[in-house]
C-alpha cells in the first residue's frame, strides 16, 4: 500500500475568500479579496492556506512570521506583509471563523434515529437529535435539542444531556449522569464508572458502594478512552469550559474548575479540587485530597503531592515551584562533576575529612 | 445549564434506621433507634448520614472525630459522643451493612436476555443471568447463576464466567478466558488481548503468537479501560480478591497475587509476579520478569526495576526502600544550597581545590 | 472457583513434528524426527515444547542454554545438545514456522457478514471479508480481501483498509482513515479521534477544528485501548511495520517511522517525529514538536524534552544520553553520604566555611 494524501479527494472541504471573512466578522480587509483560505489556526500553528488572528500584543512579533494566509487584527494594526482583516474584537471574530470551519468536522455525527438503536421507555429526545446504529439509551434519559449520539454509544438510566451534544461512537455513560450543553465526548470515554473505594477488613478489601454521580458542565470536551469515575456519595464535577485530553483518569469526588486544560495520560486522584483555568500537562499525577488554586500550572510528568495556591507553576517529582525545581535539576546534572571535585578536595585537604564510615 | 444536586430526586436511595442496623448485625444499640442513615463508609471518609465501623484500635482516636452518624464497634467500647452499635465482630457487621447498601448501585445491570443480544450456539447461561442490548456471547461460553452481562459487552468463544458477575457495558473479553465468582469488570475493560511479543529479524518485528489465556479468580474488580493481556503461552493470572483501578496495564504472563490493590494508570510488564496483599500506587511502573514478595507497597509514580522481598516499601525512580529514597530526596532538595557552600569552600580553602578542568 | 489449567482441554492446539518443520523450511534435521513441538518463540523465551531459532552469532551462548525443544540454525552450526534444523536462512525459516502457528490465534475472527452488522451504502468489501455481530461500517468504506472486522467494531465514512486486516471487537475507526495491509488493531483502540487543539481567547479555550486524517501503513499492530488522534490539518502517520502496545497516546500530526516499538502507556505529543526503528519503552513521554533520529532508544519512564540524533539511547527525567544519566543516578544515590562528609568537612576545616545564610 502506498498511503496517498487524503485531502485531495475530499469534496466536503470548506473554504472562504478573504472578502467573505471580512463580511462574516464585520471587518475591514487590507489585501486580496479573492484569496481563498480553507482553515483557521493559532498564529504559530497556522499553515499557508489558513487564517489566524492577533489579539494579544505579545504575539505582535509573530505577525510577519506566521505562515498564515491572512491575519485578523484589532484596528490598532495598520499594515503588515500579510493581508489583514481589521475588526473591533479580533478574538470574537476568530471564534466566528472557527465556528464556520468547525462544522466540517462533524461528519461522524449520526442522522435521525437509526432503526437498530434501542431507545427504552420514558426517553425524551429533543428536536433534531440523532442516534446512531446499535446505540442504547436507557429509561428516563433526556437529550437536548441537536444532540448527536454516535454509533454503539451507551447511555444509562436517568442521565440528562443538554443541547448540541456530540457523543462519538462507543462512549459509555453510566446512570444518573448530568451533562450540560455543547459537550463533546470522544470514542471510548467512560463516564460514571465506580470509584476505587475499599475498606480493608483483615486481608480482604470490602467494596464501598459508589453511589454518587458525575456532573459535566457546558462546553466541556473529553478525549478518547478517558475515564471519569462517579462520586462515592457526592458528585465528581467537571466545570464549564474544561478540556480533557485522551487516556486521562479523573477519580471519584474530584472537582475540576472552569476552563481547565488536562493533557493526555494525566491522573487526578480522589477528592482533589482544581481552581479555575488550571493547566495539568501530560502524564502528570496529583495525589488525592489536595487543592490547587486558580491558574495553577503543573508541568509534564510532575507528581503533585501537596496543595498549591493560585498562580503556582509546579514541576518535578515531587512537584515544586518551577524556579526551585529548575535549580535542583541544574544542580543534579552537575553532581558527577561535584563528586570528582570532592575527591580532589579530600586528597588535598590538610586534615583528614573522614575518619571512619 | 445549572447543575443541580442529583441526590434529591432519587426515589431509589436506600436508608436504614439505627435500630434496623442493630437487628441486621445482631448488635446492641446505644443511641437514638430512629436515626436514619443512607450509606456506609470508612471512619475517615464517612459523611453525616452514614454509618461507619471501628475494628482496629489504631483508629480509636477517630471515634470522636468521625462525621459518621453512628459507629459499629466491638463490645470493648462502652461509650462515645456518637451512637454506637456494639457487636462481637465489627468487621463482619460492617460488610453486612455494605452488602445492604451496595445493592442500590447495581442499576446498570440488565434484566433478562435482551432481544437484540446475540447468543451463539452452545452457550450455557445460569439461573437469572441477564444480558443487555447488543451484547454478543460467542459459542461455548458459560456464565454462572446471577450474572449480569451489560449492554454491548463482547464475550469470546469458550470463555467461562462464575456466579454473580457484573460485567458493565462495553467490556471486551476475548476467547478462552476463565473468570471466577463475584467478579466486577467496568466499562471499557479489555481482557485477553494479545501480549506485546515480537522477535526482531533484521529490521522487522515478527509477531510471536500469543496463545495463552487469562485467569481471573473470585472477587476481583477491574476498573474502566484497564487492559489484561493474554499469556503468550501460559496464563496471565489475577488472583482472588485483587482490585485494579482504571487505565491499568497488566502485560502477558503477569501473576497478581491475592488481594492486591493496583491504582490507576499503573503498569506491570510481562512475566512479573506479585505476592499476596501487594499495593501498587497510581502511575507506578514495574519492569518485566521480577518478583515482589507479599505485602510489598510501591509508592505512587515509582519505577520498580528489581525484585523485592516481603514487606518492602518502595519509592522513587528507580524505586528503593522508602527510608533510603526519602534521604535521597531530602538531600537532592538541598543541592542548590550545597553548591553554594562548595563555592564558598573553594574560595576560602588554604590549598587550591582543583587545578584544571 | 478453582482455576484449572486452560491448555489441556484445547482441541484446537496446533503441533508439528521436527521432520515437518524441516520439510516446511527446506532444512536438514539433526535429531529425533518424531519429536513434537506446539509453538515457537525467541531463544531466551522458548519453552520445552517450542522451537526457536539462532540467526545472530551474539546469541550463540544461548544455543545450549535455551529450554527450546529444537533450534533452527544456519548451516554454519554443526552440532549441539539440542536437535537442530539447519537452513540457508534461519530468520526466514523462523517466520515460516511462526506463520504456521499464528493461525491458531485467529479464533476471535468473524466468519461471513453477520446479519446484525450494519453495512451502509457504497461500502466495498473484498473477497472473504468477515464482519462480526453489531459491527457498523459507514458509507464509502473499502475493506481489502481477507479482512476480519470484529464484533461491535465501528468504521467511519470513507475509511479504507487494505488486505488481511484483523480488527478485534470494539475498535473505533473514525472517518477518512487510511489503513494498509496486514494491520492488527486490538479491542478498544480508537483511531482518528480529534487532536487536543485549542486557542485560548481570554479565559475560554476555542476548539481548533481537527480535520486531518490518520494513515496507518502495512504490518502495523496497535494494542488495546491505545489512541491515535487525527491530524489537525495534515495526517498523523504510523509507518510500515511499527508495533504499538496497549494504552499508548499518539497525538495529532505525530509521525512514527518504520518498525518502531512503542511500549505500553507511553505518550507522544503533537507533531513529534520518530525516525526508523525507534524504541520507546513503557510509560515514557515525549514533548511535542521534536524529532528523534533513526534507531533512537528511549528508556522506560523517561521524559524526552529535546530532539535527539540517530542512535541516541536516552534515559531519565529529563531524558539524557544513558551513560550521562547513569552517572547522575549513581551520584544521586550517594548524596546522603556526601552530605555527611560535607558536615565532617565543615567541622574540621581550619577556616569557617560559611559565615552567614
Amino acid at each position: 500500500m502506498t498511503p496517498t494524501p487524503q485531502r485531495k479527494n475530499r469534496g466536503d472541504r470548506k473554504s472562504l475568500k478573504l472578502q467573505d471573512i471580512a463580511k462574516l466578522v464585520g471587518g475591514e480587509l487590507i489585501g486580496d479579496p479573492g484569496l481563498v483560505v480553507t482553515g483557521v489556526a493559532g498564529i504559530k500553528e497556522a499553515q499557508e492556506n489558513e487564517v489566524t488572528f492577533l489579539s494579544n500584543s505579545k504575539y505582535l512579533p509573530f505577525l510577519d512570521q506566521t505562515r498564515a494566509a491572512a491575519v485578523i487584527t484589532s484596528r490598532d494594526i495598520h499594515s503588515s506583509q500579510k493581508p489583514l482583516i481589521r475588526t473591533q474584537n479580533p478574538s470574537r471574530a476568530f471564534t466566528q471563523v472557527v465556528d464556520f470551519f468547525a462544522s466540517s468536522g462533524k461528519s461522524a455525527k449520526a442522522k435521525g434515529v437509526h432503526r437498530t438503536a434501542v431507545i427504552e421507555k420514558g426517553v425524551k429526545l429533543g428536536k433534531g437529535v440523532a442516534v446512531g446504529p446499535h446505540a442504547v439509551i436507557e429509561e428516563g434519559v433526556e437529550i437536548g435539542d441537536g444532540g448527536s449520539i454516535g454509533t454503539q454509544v451507551y447511555i444509562g438510566r436517568n442521565t440528562r444531556i443538554g443541547r448540541n451534544a456530540t457523543i462519538y461512537p462507543q462512549v459509555s455513560i453510566r446512570e444518573e449522569t448530568l451533562i450540560g450543553d455543547n459537550v463533546i465526548l470522544h470514542s471510548g470515554v467512560v463516564i460514571g464508572s465506580d470509584g476505587f473505594g475499599y475498606e480493608t477488613v483483615g486481608d480482604e478489601h470490602v467494596k464501598i458502594p459508589q453511589i454518587g454521580s458525575v456532573v459535566i458542565e457546558d462546553d466541556v470536551e473529553i478525549g478518547a478512552n478517558t475515564c471519569v469515575d462517579r462520586g462515592r456519595f457526592q458528585k465528581t464535577w467537571i466545570k464549564k469550559g474544561s478540556k480533557i485530553d485522551n487516556l486521562v483518569q479523573i477519580a471519584h469526588n474530584v472537582v475540576v474548575g472552569e476552563n481547565a486544560l488536562i493533557v493526555s495520560q494525566a491522573g487526578i486522584s480522589g477528592s482533589t479540587q482544581l481552581g479555575k483555568n488550571v493547566v495539568i500537562a501530560g502524564q502528570a499525577g496529583l495525589v488525592g485530597h489536595i487543592t490547587l488554586g486558580d491558574r495553577v500550572v503543573v508541568g509534564a510528568r510532575s507528581g503533585v503531592t501537596k496543595s498549591a495556591p493560585d498562580n503556582s507553576v509546579l514541576l518535578g517529582e515531587p512537584a515544586r515551584p518551577i524556579s526551585e525545581q529548575k535549580r535542583i535539576l541544574a544542580a543534579t546534572a552537575r553532581l558527577p562533576e561535584l563528586f570528582k571535585e570532592i575527591l580532589d578536595l579530600k586528597k588535598k585537604s590538610p586534615v583528614p575529612l573522614k575518619e571512619n564510615g
